[in-house]
């Protein structure tokens, strides 16, 4: 019965369907597929435009940032736009300047102590931000049918790079602060969850039909510091959303010792890397548990008939007929051949939940 | 009858007594407590003695590894010493150059291709490695009260700095191998296993007491790649050593999900970061297993009250009367202050397993 289902939605099923009946767990052809990160500079077509302009501007011009968030699209033929953006551009509403340099992001002035962090307020979006216009303008290009998704840092990870400025692999002056102060963290982060509840609004408001939040340096904290410093956090912003009506999906990197505490998140969706297997945690954590990924980027580098098989692999792993958004396990890295990523689409495309 | 054992052996245990009885979970009076990356430039001792060398030269002159391998025996109390040596000497003497920098170790040529790799070849260790005559001349000054470790990587974490050359934080160029080229990377890891073996003989035959394998980045693998391209070249390692009497701590950084594997891997001990909970991990895998860690080594920039407290907490939660080695999740930070190591130090040697 789901099988003649599925059959019949086949032909007649849009993008976003298909990706909200996914994130639903209802009936569906196949699992919808986008990529972190799909929106980059493995693509040349965004090579082309990105000349002209610095990540920055990028961020903040609603033509560029519609044409490159697009282009995924248009070109691999993915099932859900994100819009060209960054986690941390609410820093600069903050009290912070945001660089983009060649060896990563730059945030100035670090808040590595109290007098700094006092410095920093809640985001003030009194204009409407760029992202706004960024979107509505994607959706005035691409129509109804495709789904947009919105997106923001999660607290811990963004008072991350508010604290560290440049952020280290040991995360030293976050966790020294987490360690030495606390209460001071706790307050930032509060600040943090304000202003990413505000700013996923405004990207809803614009017409994103679902959002995505990045905890990615979430999974270098212990357990116990995840249900202190991420979890409240995260739960806060995914009950403002979702109880508007539009679904979240969490992403943390390195997540396996936290699994559980991302469930207890509420999100509507877990997106995992590639540590986690999917048959092992749809196993532990239930059918009900919609999960997206998790090939890992690296896999990208390698031989398309391996990217086929690597990726089957996934989908058999997810043994799902529904509740399985496909993804990578974090997003595409620099110099990724972009056969790669359409061998990944191809054969995402060609799953049938029909026919298992 | 157990407390009355550890009673009576407090007075008498000797360092290597202590550590060893650990290790074989039997009755003592602690913890042992040593630190990965406990000889190094937080100590103002260390770089004393550094500022006559350069690194490497460290490694090849007896006199100068042993001072400074000393000096947290003396300075700080420590119950081990490890060898100062780095785990990357071993591919010089397999073919490539090792240099190591202000941003960290360079291996030249990167083994990026398989013309490269052809010329990789087993470790030659001719004429005896600095190694034996640095831990003969700890021996030689310590006596044979205090254990000395000797130490070397696992052959998928050298692979990947041997391919990497500067190691990204993706792991790119090695996982390109391996999923491009599986055997090649097997035939590698075959070549590092039998290095490896070698090295640590040497080492054990110089007088050490037990071992320890890192293997750092193995933790970035899924865990169906941990267990074809990690786990069968500990494995061999640690029966090899072990089957000649010395016990093998094995290492590896974020290992939550692949901590059954590292069981499988026969371990004498096996050694986990912060992300894993003592409790649980005692829980499932048995009291049985001897586990050493784990305290996040940016605790130590917190107050010493905050670095006592966290200690405590580990100690807590092994819940141990026998079967722990303390220890960092990681090494010793640069610029972590002394007086924090102390702390840690001091709350370990209080604890009484007789009053638990």
């Amino acid at each position: 019965m789901i099988a003649t289902k599925a059959k019949r939605s086949e032909k007649t099923l849009t993008c976003k369907q298909r990706f909200l009946g996914a994130i639903e767990n209802s009936p569906i052809d196949r699992p919808p597929v986008w990529l972190m990160r799909q929106a980059g500079r493995y693509l040349p077509a965004y090579q082309e435009v990105k000349k002209n302009f610095t990540f920055l501007e990028m961020c903040r011009r609603a033509d560029a940032a519609a044409e490159v968030s697009i282009q995924p699209f248009d070109i691999l033929g993915v099932d859900a736009i994100i819009v060209f953006n960054d986690i941390l551009i609410p820093l600069e509403h903050m009290g912070q300047k945001v660089d983009f340099t060649e060896k990563g992001p730059v945030v100035a002035p670090a808040a590595r102590n109290a007098e700094i962090l006092a410095g920093i307020h809640r985001g003030r979006f009194d204009e409407t931000p760029a992202v706004f216009d960024s979107i509505a303008e994607i959706r005035r290009r691409i129509g109804g049918d495709v789904p947009i998704l919105g997106f923001a840092g999660c607290p811990f990870t963004l008072s991350a790079y508010m604290v560290e400025g440049v952020v280290s692999k040991s995360l030293r002056y976050i966790k020294e602060l987490l360690y030495a102060n606390p209460r001071l963290l706790e307050k930032t982060l509060d600040l943090l969850t304000e202003t990413v509840i505000d700013y996923l609004r405004i990207q809803i408001k614009a017409g994103a039909d679902a959002v995505q939040i990045f905890d990615t340096w979430a999974g270098e904290l212990s357990r116990s510091d995840y249900r202190r410093f991420a979890l409240p956090y995260q739960r806060r912003i995914i009950e403002a959303i979702q109880s508007e009506g539009t679904p979240v999906i969490l992403y943390v990197k390195g997540s396996s010792h936290v699994i559980d505490e991302m469930k207890a998140s509420g999100a509507s969706v877990l997106s995992v890397d590639w540590r986690i297997n999917l048959r092992d945690i749809s196993n532990r954590l239930g059918e009900g548990t919609v999960l997206q990924g998790n090939l890992d980027p690296t896999v990208l580098y390698a031989p398309p008939e391996t990217v086929r098989r690597m990726t089957q692999k996934i989908l058999d792993d997810a043994g799902r007929r529904t509740g399985h958004i496909f993804n990578l396990g974090h997003g595409v890295l620099p110099e990724t051949p972009v056969e790669s990523v359409q061998a990944l689409i191809e054969t995402v495309k060609h799953y049938d939940y029909s026919s298992r």
